[in-house]
């Protein structure tokens, strides 16, 4: 039965990544995900979560920084204590998804899980909801899914899915084979893959049964699979931060797509569900700039809450993290960043330069800041 | 006797003007004046006080707003309480500077006045005083003398001297006669007179014999001189604070120029003395530039004690207020000055317009940053 199946869903939602191309918004104290980028009045956590719970309730677990407990539980209140899965230290998304896939599953063994990154920017909902419910009853056939993105550009910035054959499956009328994960590609090879129409955006959004990520895990990445279920065993009983504080720290560090999603596809276990929903990962600021339009008197963007901002002639985005009057004159695709503690000027079209920004920071040492 | 008549000198700086174009550093209760715009380690105003005291000693008079009584104070410890006049509103440099020829004038009616505005960058020294010198002689012949500045560029910031003929004058071989005062030009007038070599900047700087100063404002700004007098009479004694809360505020507002160098100059009582010294009145954040050079590793001016800044592909000119840190990436030209409770974004080309800013501000009643 359809209903049944559905029934099984469990999301999954890994919140790590400071978001370093938005600093100085974003920080290791107040990672990207904490902050509400696009207007609508929700952190991109609690949006994210918002858009999992027509399917899934409150059966959503988080992965995130032991750092961000009390900002997640404020984001979350309805977050549950065996929901909440904190790392004492990164260790890349294998071990963080992994060790969901491994605790849902002792739970109960039929549980398809559905990893979807906690600062993404996702809509028309109803469409993300379609392309999930596909992607379940996919899952259900035994397969890992990948929801992969229609690419709007030629991005050099995301890796791509080579779409292979359709499948035929009840309930996921759009589910197709996944030929291969390719890697971030140059600007001319995005060129043809856009022109081709055979390749989507890698957006590391799974949905799989628990059972099938971890035995792909323990075939590719054994000594991580045997730790994440040393966790797990312990996760629900008394043991457990002995356990986590013990083990989690041995784990190796590697990402999902390298340690299941690759490997598995190579198995002909990976399907991929086209998702033609918008999708934007808010990789800099020029994306702010994309996803809050200028209201129609302006060429500015401006967010924040207590944004005080004067302009003449000047165009571009400007985010105020500050009571601070920010005056800009004569000034064309500014990006202005105003926090207490830092502020960042630069262009839309230098957006991608501010990672080097905070690597020279670091490397001078100035961390109060990162 | 020569060195008879520089004894007679004796120096005035009016210490008014907030500098709107240097806002958000400059503002209504910290202005232009109280800053160091040069890097030298000395605010304008103290910069210009060292500038006289090698011909005037402590023989110098300040005209302020009561408003910065302490922040005078502080950057002018030795001045004497009988030699700070402070305004209790703003009445223009007619009021400001005739209040002090009237004082000066009843404590010995020889003095020979010299008038240099707080704010202004001036050098090499030897030069100026030389120019000031040759002003005060010049002067003593019964003339009221203008210093005017080389043009170095078709300004049409400033008005004008047209030089006449040379006087010949013991002490002043440069001095010559005012042709006529010119107001400020368009830009094509402005580049005749950069190309005729016959006109000079009118930078304010004035000496006279104060007896001069008053026959002029008697004859053309007799309401004015009246009051002027009235206050005079009673500075050196106890009557003071009574006397100026009544009169200051009757008295009419208006340029020295009109009331006095004008009018001076068609009665044939101007003469001038050219400056070949480097001026600048530090009129936006573009001279801040000019005045600050980047050093040789960078093409960004830095200003500012605590300034933390990086940068990556940037140029132009940074005034840090703040201890926060700035990074600029990939930006050229921008003027970028931080303040605790104000950020300001422009180019150099838009940094006159600075100005226009804080009259939208003021007019949408946002004057805590004013």
């Amino acid at each position: 039965m359809a209903t049944d199946i559905l029934d099984r869903f469990y999301g999954v939602i890994p919140a790590g990544g400071v978001g370093t191309r938005l600093w100085p918004l974003s920080r290791a104290a107040a990672p990207k995900f904490l902050h509400d980028l696009t207007g609508s009045g929700s952190t991109l956590i609690r949006a994210t979560y918002d858009r999992l719970t027509p399917l899934a309730g409150e059966r959503i677990m988080v992965v995130t920084g032991t750092a961000h407990r009390g900002a997640v539980c404020e984001q979350l209140p309805e977050l549950d204590d065996h929901n909440l899965l904190l790392e004492s230290e990164p260790k890349d998304s294998a071990a963080a998804i992994g060790l969901a896939a491994a605790i849902l599953h002792r739970r109960d063994p039929e549980t398809i899980m559905g990893s979807f990154a906690a600062d993404q920017v996702v809509g028309p909902l109803e469409v993300f909801l379609e392309a999930v419910r596909e992607a379940i009853h996919t899952a259900a056939t035994g397969k890992i899914v990948t929801i992969g993105i229609r690419p709007t550009l030629p991005s050099t910035g995301f890796g791509y899915i080579r779409q292979g054959g359709r499948l035929d499956i009840e309930g996921a009328p759009s589910a197709t084979d996944v030929a291969e994960f390719v890697e971030k590609p140059s600007e001319d090879v995005a060129r043809t893959y856009l022109a081709s129409g055979d390749y989507l955006w890698n957006a590391g959004m799974f949905v799989a049964p628990t059972s099938l990520m971890l035995k792909h895990l323990e075939l590719n990445q054994p000594e991580l699979h045997a730790g994440l279920q040393e966790i797990a065993a312990a996760w629900d009983g008394d043991d457990r931060q002995a356990v986590i504080e013990r083990v989690w720290p041995t784990l190796p560090k590697i990402a999902i797509d390298y340690a299941v999603a690759e490997p598995a596809a190579a198995a002909g276990d990976v399907a991929m569900v086209p998702g033609i929903f918008t999708w934007d990962d808010v990789g800099d600021f020029a994306a702010i700039g994309r996803l809050n339009p200028a209201s129609e008197n302006s060429d500015l963007t401006v967010l924040g809450d207590g944004a005080r901002v004067y302009s003449d002639q000047a165009s571009g985005v400007v985010v105020s993290d500050s009571k601070r009057v920010i005056a800009l004159i004569g000034i064309d695709d500014v990006v202005i960043v105003d926090t207490p503690d830092a502020l960042l000027v630069t262009t839309r079209d230098h957006a991608q330069q501010v990672k080097q920004a905070v690597e020279a920071l670091k490397a001078s040492g100035q961390v109060d800041v990162l």
